[in-house]
């Protein structure tokens, strides 16, 4: 039989184990919901229950597993192990690895949701045997991971990848990080919430207008992209501007890093698709030079919501190997 | 005796050239103009008369040199040591690491000047011992280089570093990349001679009016620096806009790179100074994440004129290391 890992995708709204060979097969997995569990105690709780789910599911004890690797929300610190602060995870210094070690008896290994999915679409998705890539993931917010020189980099802070966070419009609009002018607060579905939160205040007319759920009120990715396919004036205007800020970025970004290839992933992109993709990948391509943009591919993720697992496994078992 | 190496740094105005043990003293320099000589055909063979002046200048042989380097402006390949395309040089595909290599009869490396410089203060500047770092030099343009992971990071196309042009403000003003909204276009000595050009056209006084020097008229940076000193509004209005600039971009490359130090250089920071890497250094630290500028130091070069030959010498020596 071949090496087993456990992947964990630890998000907001669920977490998602899965038992996964050392050839990127998903043998079984295991979905629990963390939204409005209320505190760190019971998200870690249920967090452990889906990864004893995982392996119950796949007929295995979790002693078989060579390594965990577990994909959380960030700030964290990679090499302790410890998340820092997770609003809507109710984490505050958690110690994550230390205590799923103690807790499933093997070695676990921790890193945030971004940099595992992207070291996940490196490993077994689109960016294969691509030495130099960015991973852009468009949901909630805007999150990035860099693979620079065939390995994760994670930079001095440990924190490196925060693209979302690069300004595009000095004195643009306010962004949730309390900055203005990110590329976030255009182009995440929170910064198109409030775009057109705002024209529809200002008397434009919307089928997203009876759209937003939850608290805060939210447009969802696939309401975004049923209005955007119909030619909601709203819409249109708002996700092109989107795609605009997105194409700009990465066409900086292509300037200053030189990578091989953009893997565009998350909520947003999925739900809007491939023209969507080639959209953003034309005005990256018009606006980074043509030196850089030589033979460099933008293109769409391809383990969806897989991304996570994939890379939590992928990750866990180089760190093994590494230790080894 | 110690290794010897040659460093060359090759530019617009002058090319020079330094014989450099493996410690970095400077043994003998050798200083010639390349401005006006019309042919890339001209500008080599000044290139290895000032080699064999600085060689002369130290009393030693060229045979002697371990190994020469040689920063040249870009774009160039690395691995080729072609230098594509230097209008200003007048260089065409010029074969510069193999004309020299044949003429001088010793093993030369060639590199972008910024990445040389990049290479020079992190060897024997201001960077010594920081594995992660940026450098940046504002002059003519903004250039920058990286070191990412303990190496010079180049990326796939081997142009990384290209920080002049990161958009800070989509649909700003016309840089001369043909983009819009640059850095490059309101933090360059370039930008800045339009900008206040632009200024004294709609009626504003300055100091500066007569200040502009040679084809096309730009201002040098000591005029620049005595104005900004002098309270010459127009001064002051356009330099801290490049501050502010220059601050919210090395504010989202901590946020995008968490680099542990952003080295500042090139004939603007050199003439406005320590105050003024401490503004900018101000602007990016309000911008950037705490937990990505934590501990991170914004600083100024320190090697001056002198990065490009001590760049080059040390890139020559890490290139000859790695083949053996």
């Amino acid at each position: 039989m071949s090496d087993l890992y456990m992947g964990v995708d630890l998000g907001g709204t669920k977490v998602l184990s899965a038992v996964i060979d050392d050839e990127g097969n998903i043998l079984a997995s295991c979905k629990k919901r963390t939204a409005g569990l209320g505190s760190g105690e019971n998200v870690y709780d249920t967090l452990i229950e889906s990864v004893r789910g995982a392996a119950e599911e796949a007929e295995v004890e979790i002693a078989q597993m060579k390594a965990i690797g577990i994909g959380s929300p960030g700030p964290l610190n990679p090499d302790t192990g410890i998340v820092e602060f997770t609003p809507n995870l109710g984490f505050v210094n958690f110690p994550l690895r230390d205590r799923a070690q103690a807790d499933l008896g093997r070695p676990v290994f921790v890193n945030n949701d971004v940099n595992v999915g992207t070291f996940g679409e490196w490993k077994m998705g689109a960016g294969r045997g691509i030495d130099n890539l960015v991973g852009i993931f468009v949901g909630t917010g805007v999150g990035g991971g860099l693979i620079l020189n065939g390995e994760l980099y994670e930079g001095f802070n440990r924190a490196a990848g925060e693209i979302g966070h690069t300004v595009i419009e000095i004195d643009g609009d306010k962004c949730g990080c309390g900055n203005k002018g990110c590329l976030e607060s255009v182009a995440s579905r929170t910064g198109m919430t409030r775009i057109i939160q705002k024209k529809i205040k200002k008397g434009a007319e919307t089928v997203l207008e009876d759209k937003f759920k939850g608290d805060p009120p939210m447009l969802r990715s696939k309401a975004l992209y049923r209005a955007y396919t119909a030619g909601d004036k709203v819409a249109v205007e708002t996700l092109d501007a989107a795609a605009r800020a997105l194409g700009i970025t990465i066409g900086s970004i292509v300037n200053l890093l030189c990578p091989q290839m953009v893997i565009l992933g998350g909520g947003v992109i999925e739900a809007l698709g491939e023209p969507y993709v080639e959209k953003i990948a034309q005005i990256a391509t018009d606006w980074a030079f043509d030196s850089n943009m030589r033979g460099v591919r933008i293109t769409e993720a391809q383990l969806g919501d897989d991304a996570g697992i994939q890379g939590a496994a992928a990750y866990a078992r180089m760190k093994l190997e590494q230790q080894a």
